[in-house]
């Protein structure tokens, strides 16, 4: 079953490339069922965020109505970068199956490797100048949120 | 100038709880002008992608027409967390400037602490269960794209 989806995603990347997208490709199953597919549409859409996981992550939310996937799972041509997996952990998946490799994906020009080594990094060290700086009321906004009663906690 | 738009950042982050999102805010600046801003609507619309900072790349990206933001300065309420600082690479924003930290979203109940811990490890020890399987034809996306004449590279 894992490989059979995995093949629909590869699929679908190779027909993403021939319709004006990048070659990545990715499903989100429930259920042994296919709620959400996309291909990766940075381009396309002139959306840096629009690689496949979190346009089949975003697209599976509106079947669902809701902004968790507990019990999907995902299926990708490639594996997910610094910035998916992040989405992968904020939508709550339950598991992650895909095809190639980071490493793969590097030598096809795609090499998210850097991502991985600034994230650890401290802001101030990052190779885009991240800055902290001091503001008096930076803290209201979660006073606000503290105070606010009929809320959807997330 | 960074306190006026980080403190406007702050004020958005305010006003966005009292209107069904979350206590975050982000702006892009370029050449000294907003040109796009957002709170987190992940609850609001059902998307667990639309941190501040995401949803105001996405739209600075549509208003400049361009899939990348490279002389264009990110203000944000709060440090961006990893699914954001993934976004904030691959849009090749020049800066980045926050208010409050990682940690005081934290002590607020919006922890990112785990995705800093989990994008490190190799995928098959992540809390969210990864798996890479051999599939034959995993790289023949990458084969379509290579061979593909009129392309953006990106």
């Amino acid at each position: 079953m894992h490989t059979f989806f995995l093949s629909q995603a590869i699929a679908l990347a190779t027909a993403n490339v021939a319709d004006g997208g990048g070659p990545f490709g990715a499903l989100i199953v429930r259920d042994g069922k296919v709620i959400a597919a996309s291909g990766n549409r940075v381009t396309a859409r002139l959306d840096p965020t629009a690689h496949a996981e979190i346009m089949a992550i975003r697209a599976a939310c509106q079947v669902l109505q809701d902004f968790q996937l507990t019990d999907c799972v995902l299926y990708s041509s490639c594996e997910p970068c610094p910035m998916c997996l992040g989405a992968i952990y904020w939508s709550r998946l339950r598991e992650v199956y895909f095809a190639c490799n980071r490493f793969d994906a590097a030598k096809a020009g795609f090499d998210d490797g850097f991502i991985y080594d600034e994230i650890p990094l401290a802001p101030e060290h990052r190779k885009i100048a991240m800055h902290g700086l001091n503001i008096a009321d930076a803290l209201s906004p979660f006073q606000a949120w503290y105070q606010l009663g009929d809320k959807t906690p997330y």
